[in-house]
């Protein structure tokens, strides 16, 4: 009486392992696309209680995450030059010689000894573009496609240059300004216009539409992609583009909130139109914490404005607090990713590189200290633990603490982004889930804490010492002390 | 050629207004359940952002969100009892004497005089319920069931009241202690047992329930009926539920999320069950904000800890920053309230007596100031804005500050809930969009802010001459001076 039932089980069987969908069958090189906002802090988007109540809400964002991944505590480094370091190498930007944003002049940025994402991933086949902010290097030899890119539009430094050259004093003072540059992979890059104000309110425009050109241009070819879009939107000072200013009615922030929803919506349009979404993973988190006054200042002019919200988290960026930590992430990979998953597991930035060299068969460099790890079998649901207990916070070159499950350890006191750091003569214990914003010092009678995650501090400080880090500024060719 | 399918449209229209589907017909008497938690921060509810990052998911209460309308703006009176006392009248808690939480022995609450939602409801021919905490007086003539409501079960004060019995020389002090109540309308309330730690962590099951058996009762008799659940959970002492202890496996704040939200799914697969989905709103909102350390102060033990997280809002409750002010806020009401909307309408407590007037058929008193505005019209999508341009921000008795629109002015500057209060020279104005955290006084070159602001304030200073308050503990039976 089974038996036909039997057969019909088979047959079903057969099918779905020989009829399996084509986004179930795991695509050996899928796309890559991260979408970097610079200074966009974790309370922003909708999808993180945002949106409506900084001043427009996020309906693209909040889509993204609903149909991927959510992290709700995604991590990085707390400055633009650190954290943009660590997402390329897999690696503290410490051990790069990347510890701060540069303010001098000066040589700095990466040694072409570094590996980066896209160099990982170029040699996996992948064609790779770069539209938006380097921050890592300004000189010949330390441009993205230096680094990599077989293409790259952008800026090689930050966006507050913008303003310089309609500040008095600028012009002869002999201080060299920031260029929008372009160019391909083994050629030097070329100077495309000044950054300046009138030119300010575009780019974002021009690197969203520059990055969909590279996608049509690689799914045409049907050859993998790999497009890093560090936007500037989001960074001082806030000039929405003339499209969107004025259309929230809630000021620039929730103008500019409207605008870079609509640039992340005509990438997903494109990737749907293309008939790429199943073989395309999109990522969409941000370099660190928003910007924020310190107590006491004031800013006169709405362009000067700084508008951020860190959420619940305490502090801004350049603080080793969660609010320089923390900031939005969401990933979509449909069919692969589950849709509507929310996970509070510790992800850092850093293990983004061994993660889309496990997805995409790149290599993860042996030959020094890689500390990103591979969370790929996290987010492709597998386990439920990304692995990652904890990592150093660093500020700056400073250690200023350490993060372990869902305590913290404050070993230094920082009064705001440009303030005082101070040592404290007893490391204090914060429990990020009763305490958010790290007011209230549980050490007694979490003494345990200590015991728990200091290991992971003496780990690193030993690492550091058989690997050592590469001098800010070092020369090229670098090449590591045996 | 157009003859048939004009024939077809005014077929279509007559059946649309003919064969209206059930939900979609006014019903004069849905039945209204208020669930109200206590000092349950804006930041709590997954809807909000909180959820996984303050110890647990909150998927019944994003559902709720889901299926009906969020507010993001909705505010209450800073303490316990100025805000019940402000949702039950639809009157600034000033105006009946209780603009604080009673501290002595002696005789508070709303004198019998006051008009509550209660009253007005069951005189409009609702069957009226209570279950829970009333902290509006606790001597004969002032109990829940002496103010509109047809049964009462819960506790006339506070929930911190229920450690003193553990406490070493309370017993022999001569203070009374608190005991949990029952009784009906035109009884006095029996004491059921005294409200101790031991029955602490098993309140709230029985309020479920009881409200559970309430509904129940009331559908089958086909009567409409209002429940008002002012829950105990999240008030200090946090002890969850033993079903709940250690469940969440983040700490005893993650366990108790987890119970508050396994109560309200209980409530609300009550509802669908009874097949009363479509003619019952439910909201879901809390008194004030969350509890807090102020800074410096340390709590060593688990249950003694303070977890309340107000989201990016400033402070605690107990003071006049928005931390205080905006609660949670989640409304259902299928097929009349759209499902999915948020919005960052401003929409304060007291407006829920006129607007559940509206709803339900009830009268407003005219003797008196009512406070609250009806935003029925507001609620069901008739307009997008609330109608509410601000409100006059009370700390206590003292006038703390003024909020219009997304800005608000601070004529005093406090520091944290049980800090000192001080006036400061010169108003200070805030953007709330800008900058959630009130950190940064922008007066210039906002000083039109006062001009647009101050006049609300006016109108309220001039109401409270023609309209003295009430004063505290005021004997009854009360009648306002001619």
């Amino acid at each position: 009486m089974n038996k036909p039932s039997h057969h019909l089980c088979w047959i079903l069987l057969l099918c779905s392992i020989v009829c399996l969908p084509r986004h179930v069958i795991a695509q050996e090189k899928p796309n890559i696309i991260i979408i970097f906002m610079d200074n966009f802090g974790w309370g922003e988007p909708g999808f993180n209680g945002g949106g409506i109540i900084r001043g427009a809400p996020t309906p693209r964002m909040d889509t993204l995450a609903e149909e991927g991944l959510r992290l709700t505590n995604f991590n990085v480094e707390v400055q633009c030059t650190p954290s943009r370091s660590a997402i390329m190498t897999g690696r503290y930007a410490i051990r790069s010689g990347n510890g701060t944003v540069p303010l001098g002049e000066g040589v700095y940025g990466l040694v072409q000894w570094e590996v980066t994402m896209a160099e990982m991933l170029s040699e996996a086949g992948y064609a790779t573009g770069m539209f938006g902010k380097w921050h890592l290097g300004r000189t010949p030899g330390r441009y993205p496609i230096d680094q990599g890119f077989d293409e790259w539009y952008g800026v090689p430094n930050s966006t507050d240059e913008s303003v310089y050259a309609s500040l008095e004093g600028f012009t002869e003072s002999g201080v060299s300004e920031t260029y929008v540059m372009a160019g391909k992979k083994g050629e030097v890059p070329k100077k495309v216009r000044p950054y300046r104000l009138d030119y300010r309110p575009l780019i974002d425009r021009d690197l969203t539409d520059r990055a969909i050109g590279f996608m049509k241009k690689n799914a045409a070819a049907k050859k993998p992609f790999f497009i890093y879009l560090p936007y500037t939107a989001t960074h001082f000072p806030t000039m929405p583009h003339p499209d969107f200013k004025g259309k929230s009615g809630k000021g620039l922030w929730g103008d500019m909130l409207m605008q870079i929803d609509s640039y992340l919506g005509d990438l997903i349009d494109t990737i749907d139109e293309l008939g790429i979404k199943d073989n395309t993973i999109v990522v969409f988190t941000a370099d660190n914490g928003p910007e924020s006054l310190s107590s006491g200042e004031t800013s006169l002019t709405v362009e000067t404005a700084v508008h951020g919200s860190a959420g619940p988290w305490r502090s801004s960026l350049f603080t080793g607090y969660e609010g320089a930590l923390r900031v939005p992430f969401a990933i979509r990979w449909p069919g692969r990713i589950e849709a509507g998953r929310v996970s509070d597991e510790i992800v850092h930035e850093m293990d983004l590189f061994p993660t889309f060299a496990r997805i995409a068969g790149g290599k993860v460099p042996t030959d020094r200290k890689i500390d990103g790890i591979d969370v790929s079998g996290f987010l492709l649901g597998k386990t439920d633990k990304s692995g990652r207990e904890g990592f150093i916070v660093y500020m700056g070159n400073d250690i200023f603490g350490v993060k372990w499950r869902h305590w913290k350890l404050h070993f230094k006191e920082q009064t705001g982004w440009n303030g005082v750091l101070r040592e404290y003569t007893m490391p204090r214990v914060y429990n990020l889930l009763n305490d958010p914003y790290e007011r209230d010092n549980v050490l007694f009678p979490n003494t345990w804490v200590l015991k728990a995650g200091l290991p992971q501090l003496e780990e690193h400080v030993l690492s550091l010492k058989k690997y050592p880090p590469i001098p800010t500024g070092a020369p090229d060719p670098y090449m590591p002390p045996e």
